[in-house]
């Protein structure tokens, strides 16, 4: 929950910095370029009034009210959802295709398309005005603080709508500003039919961090210097963690996040961080695949070191000491990126960020209807249990905003599941499907 | 729990040190002095196969399967009870005299009798054999260690053998020992008829610390000399949480511990820690009064200033800075307790360590019966994920515990609830009994 941390910021400069460094330290999201570009040109179709956009297809406008667990080939027009790219996530094409499949298809088909075209066009898509006013995001479209605060836009609409579309609720949006600039937009569905609880959070944040903070918020500790000890920063960043209700689903979190630093001279540091990582229940070989490999892909894209190098920090990152275990299955994390150049760095987290539906989607939908027993609700309980102590005891995002005065507390915990469980002494018995899931996690492996 | 964390103690001085220093940091429970050393003295009348003694009562061998709910007076014989002055946690006297009125006859009653007689006959009524040998207890029975840790082995056998009197389930013993030396008895009982889990830990670990580490075990940093560098160290404790399932039966938590260092010229520094403290999901006037006069009684007997400069010190620490409110109403809190001289302290110890069945155990059978609608117990659910976050986020030992390789998890985190929730945004309604209860949160107040 890295991004969230990154709104938890109080009046002076070293608390800002504090929240950036802890900011560095949180996790990551995935690679839904193409199809969620495409999924947000489809709700470009129809702006509703109360400022939610529609589906219209075939001349039929519909809302977004899929029932989960009971999705029909009839609920949309086949064909547009063929050559919309969206099936892999809507779980709407016909049989004999595997979700996996479907998902593959969707990324290559939105692929062509490029996402940033109309700054004021694209905002009509978000889940709220952009924390930065548009006005100010136009002229300054070019600069990659725009361009990256359009990117987790996207991501949080586009993520958001792929979940109130399988889950059929609605995510509520609460707004919020800081005082000494910037904000944030937190969506957060409670109790819905698939999800326990989901959150999507944005926030953007700027001000002035002394030398000291400024030289704590980088991994590789670089001296910077400010004009009369003072540095401009902005931070920025999208995080999400959705807990389903149903124990065969598994748990998703993501975090991209980006910071700017300028030195006294001018001279602007920069970097990104980020990564999306799997906590399941059960272990189901095939999800753990089909996540891994759509990470994979994403990042091979980019440079062949990254998936294996991201992969091995990710579980070093989510690893509970005191249980000897880590929280779920991984995926990648990285930190403190910034080369070769900054473009190509932006382009790496583009792909990462819009993988996030097509790594997350089609495991939701192939399990939307497994029925479950009261122990296996038990045992995601237990489970659940352990993400809280990761969250409360080691994530250094939800740390530092606990301890920072003034944080938006609500959006630095929304990460925590709705219920959880610890029993005394719990141990699966050998054989069984907990204690497999139990070696995996004491034990990581490779998944492709 | 600090005592606990005094169990998780790994290979090096440097570790042993931090783990004792943790443990100062930890909570308190309070004084039971007649009221439990007259329930071990029912206890004697007769040791049972399995190492489980009973009540013998007018003729009649009885097990403790006390049906939560539906105690009666015909289930023992009334007068017995009235002069073993146990009625109070009982509740088998005669309708007219209160819950509370019932506790301080007990109070009274056994306040007379006096604990410390035959080291081996003590220990038969303990929940295991103690962590020290008999023989050495009784060898070195004058000697502080050997009285604190007789005390502690008592006070955990008396709330254990209280708790489940009421529930009618019977605790989970285990024994473990640490390799430097020392080891501990945790006692849980999980799901029972009242009680969700309830934990009672008792530790005793001894070896040698560094300087450095001796100093910083001290808030008042003592600088203390040792042979070599190195410091004999010995530390104990006794600490308890008890989670009930009815939302309108409190949470309690107490600790009380010792610590003992030699210096290199063979001078001893010791000091005690403890407190006992209450978290209510509703408020009730009559319970937070008992509550606290109880404690207060204790405290008074030893040091006017006692009661109010240690509620005062509870309330600072269960502070859960995030949400700026307490953990719940208080109690008692100290730390690092020297003087006036160790006979004296001790006895206040001893003292609140007594206080704790007196204090607890009428509120629960006061609310044994009381109804509860879905909403109060989501509300208790609510207030578990609060409890959840101060002990994973703030608690000393807890956090020293975790961050010590090695330690006895189970007995660490025995203190979470066995479930809790997170609803995202959650505020009671105005003039709800809810909004009532997280006022008192936000203003501690004073119950006396």
């Amino acid at each position: 929950m890295t991004s969230i941390a990154l709104c938890t910021i109080n009046n002076s400069a070293r608390s800002i910095a504090r929240v950036c460094q802890a900011s560095r330290s949180a996790h990551g999201t995935a690679d839904f370029h193409s199809f969620v570009s495409h999924y947000s040109t489809l709700r470009k179709c129809a702006f509703l009034p109360g400022g939610k956009w529609s589906f219209i297809r075939a001349g039929t406008r519909q809302m977004s009210q899929a029932s989960p667990g009971r999705i029909s080939l009839g609920r949309y027009g086949k064909g547009v959802f063929l050559a919309a790219g969206a099936a892999a996530v809507t779980g709407v094409l016909a049989a004999g295709v595997s979700h996996f499949q479907r998902a593959e298809m969707a990324t290559k088909i939105s692929r062509v398309e490029e996402e940033e075209g109309d700054v004021r066009e694209r905002c009509k898509s978000f889940m709220s005005p952009p924390v930065t006013d548009i006005k100010v995001l136009e002229q300054r479209k070019d600069e990659m603080s725009t361009r990256m605060e359009m990117l987790i836009m996207e991501t949080q609409a586009a993520f958001c709508r792929a979940l109130e579309e399988v889950d059929g609720g609605t995510f509520k949006v609460d707004r919020w500003s800081r005082k000494e600039g910037g904000g944030g937009i937190s969506c957060v569905m409670q109790d819905g039919k698939v999800f326990e609880k989901a959150g999507v959070n944005v926030s953007v944040v700027f001000g002035n961090l002394t030398e000291e903070a400024a030289k704590q918020m980088r991994s590789r500790g670089k001296v910077l210097k400010g004009k009369d000890g003072k540095l401009p920063f902005c931070a920025m960043g999208v995080s999400s963690v959705i807990h389903p209700k149903n124990p065969h689903i598994p748990t998703v979190h993501f975090n991209y996040r980006y910071f700017e630093i300028e030195e006294a001279d001018g001279t602007k540091q920069w970097w990104f961080g980020g990564g999306t990582d799997l906590t399941p229940v059960y272990i189901d070989l095939e999800d753990a695949a089909h996540f891994h490999k759509t990470l994979k892909k994403a990042c091979d894209k980019h440079h062949p070191k990254y998936y294996p190098d991201f992969k091995k920090w990710c579980d070093n990152y989510f690893y509970i000491r005191h249980r000897g275990e880590t929280r779920g299955i991984g995926g990648i994390f990285f930190d403190d990126l910034d080369s070769p150049n900054q473009e190509e760095v932006f382009n790496f987290v583009k792909s990462c960020a819009k993988t996030v539906v097509p790594c997350y989607l089609p495991i939701v939908y192939k399990h939307l209807n497994d029925s479950f027993s009261p122990e296996e609700k038990d045992w995601q309980q237990v489970r659940r249990g352990r993400y809280v102590e990761f969250n409360l005891v080691y994530d250094r995002g939800v740390k530092f905003g606990l301890a920072t005065p003034g944080s938006r507390i609500e959006s630095i915990l929304m990460s925590l599941p709705l219920t959880a469980r610890w029993e005394y002494m719990h141990e699966p018995t050998k054989g069984t499907k907990e204690a497999e899931m139990l070696e995996v996690l004491r034990n990581p492996k490779e998944w492709i």
